[in-house]
């Protein structure tokens, strides 16, 4: 599997190869590694259908000055967020799934991966779910409210009203997302495709989650909850920052969740009342970490992902003393080491896909009265 | 032709309905009207390929207040191009199409309909092209630099030293994107689906591309002129502020463009010197303008779509005259009237998709040595 998916040029790689070097010679200008690096799937993709929507959103009155001058006053959309799906032919029935994004990512994260393989988006397509991949409210083509930063520039608003913009560095990725103790260096089971870890980094995008620049509750709660009530019950998955989204969710609507992945949550929520762990235990739960939980981060909060795997262990264990079903999908109790943070584009992405495909036929598909699952 | 996309509930409309009016119960939160408005496609979509990638970036080193105070100092990836891309089973040697957006939008413009119809994304493929869909440098999921707006928040930057932002208010879409003189009240023949206006409104992002927040010249055109040229020829498409933008690809890169087509250019350059026309009169190229053309934009700038139309007859005959074979598709000289702007979400798009469609097959795919079209 060489083939590249370029069209009408399935078989020049040495030509490409050239043009590259050729761009590379430009200072600055990074080679479009990923162009060529996509693969060709042995098999057709066949979908019912496919598009974007968006769920959501509410009305603002700006001034000329925050809708930045071109012409007078009136009114925006913010808030609203964007998804895209794919509905396999065959699949139309089966259990969607909406697969959210972490911290300073976008949808895109569920897609090819950085070395040019499938993405989740399409693998779960493929085993006949539909799939429903979001931009959280304020990033990528979800947008984000601009008004204070046209005031700020005008002097209309103090700059410390603006909110904060996050990125992470190429060089904390690698022992934030564990891909080695330091930059260039991986851990010798790492499954990230670090000769990869640029096309990682083009991923990044702006940030205001965590620098106030969206509203608490963050509207994308919401949504998700909108999104699955409306597809009559979800998958509803997310990662990292939003690894908790699902639950959230979910407590808004029970309705909107057939299931929950939580992978690699920032922290699983330890202060659900009662109540809130009794709605939980309703609903079937997989939690999925990677390898390399008790290393550094890089950052002031080491220990960081042992501290957010322990607060899922404990999260789990409340559900299921409530009569619940969550569980969690820890790769090394299973042999399966080096798995990233990243683990939806880890070179065992699939294998990693397949044991939550298995968890969803046995344990969020299992027909009423059927025993459960250990 | 009208059941909903959504997976496993097929026949819900009433329940949707009330679900929607549930939500619309809340203050300020907008319905989700175009989750149930998507059109389940006759026959099934057989792609070859999909996926996505990035063209393009260049490492800036950032400082730690820049990069969010999260982590040390830092490079991270900018000016990066996002591209999404499905390719059909059957047409992989097929022409590709490359279609970039307009100011304030993101590659979304070509899914979905506002109205949930068929985007020209789909409807090129299902015609045989491989279709690339990016978002430009500076939205959406290609990100943009937030460094100064970091520092300016800071202290560390004067206001005035952060680039600006740009929207269209729901209002002056209307006469600006000639759905109409004034909001609500659609010209008599609009051919924009105006009951689902709400939604395109929910497409609108924050655009630093006129505010300084974008390098000149523009990364998208470098990364056009790349993305061209690895797919050995596109026929490169660009919708208002990316109207031009297939011209100054193939001047970068004869290479990249087996054919332009400038769909509502804000303008056709006015000043290429004779070297670049000879160059331009090499490559097929179609220019296409909506109907009103001679009304108020509702800003400053009147009777701009008027010009911009004149500005583009001026380069067709230009590059005609040096033995080019540029054309204008302007359908009122078709008897067919009422198309806005955004005519690829027009309720005859796809009737001007076939106009396009048509060009392609007999200008761009002729064969060698074939009697030109007149």
């Amino acid at each position: 599997m060489n083939r590249t998916i370029l069209s009408g040029c399935l078989q020049r790689t040495l030509w490409t190869g050239l043009v590259t070097l050729a761009w590379l010679g430009a200072p600055g200008w990074l080679a479009a590694q990923s162009i060529r690096d996509p693969k060709m799937p042995d098999k057709p993709l066949v979908l019912a259908a496919q598009g974007s929507f968006f769920v959501g959103g509410q009305k603002a009155r700006q001034t000329r000055n925050e809708l930045g001058n071109l012409g007078p006053e009136g009114n925006i959309t913010v808030h609203q967020m964007y998804v895209r799906f794919m509905i396999p032919k065959g699949g139309e029935r089966n259990p969607p799934v909406v697969m959210v994004h972490g911290a300073t990512l976008t949808g895109k994260s569920w897609e090819t991966t950085p070395d040019g393989r499938m993405g989740w988006d399409e693998y779960f397509v493929r085993k006949g779910h539909p799939v429903y991949v979001p931009d959280q409210v304020g990033r990528g083509r979800s947008g984000f409210n601009q008004a204070v930063f046209n005031n700020v520039r005008a002097g209309l608003a103090p700059p410390a009203s603006q909110p904060g913009f996050l990125r992470f560095s190429d060089e904390i990725v690698w022992p934030n997302f564990r891909f080695g103790a330091r930059p260039g260096e991986p851990y010798p089971e790492t499954k990230f495709p670090v000769s990869a870890v640029d096309e990682l980094s083009k991923q990044g995008v702006p940030d205001l989650t965590f620098g106030g620049g969206v509203p608490m509750p963050n509207p994308t709660l919401r949504a998700l909850a909108e999104l699955g009530r409306e597809l009559r019950g979800a998958i509803l998955m997310g990662h990292s920052q939003s690894g908790s989204f699902p639950l959230e969710a979910a407590l808004l609507d029970p309705a909107a969740a057939r299931g929950l992945v939580l992978v690699e949550p920032g922290r699983c929520p330890g202060n659900y009342n009662d109540e809130q762990i009794r709605k939980l235990a309703a609903i079937p739960i997989l939690a999925v970490y990677g390898d390399y939980l008790d290393t550094s981060t890089g950052m002031s909060n080491d220990h960081f992902w042992k501290l957010s795997y322990d607060s899922c262990q404990a999260l789990i264990q409340r559900i299921n003393a409530a009569g619940g079903r969550a569980q969690m999908l820890y790769p090394p109790e299973r042999g399966i080491r080096g798995n990233s943070y990243m683990i939806m584009q880890d070179t065992n992405n699939l294998q990693i896909a397949d044991l939550i495909l298995a968890w969803i036929r046995s344990v969020v598909m299992r027909p009423a009265g059927a025993p459960r699952r250990k």
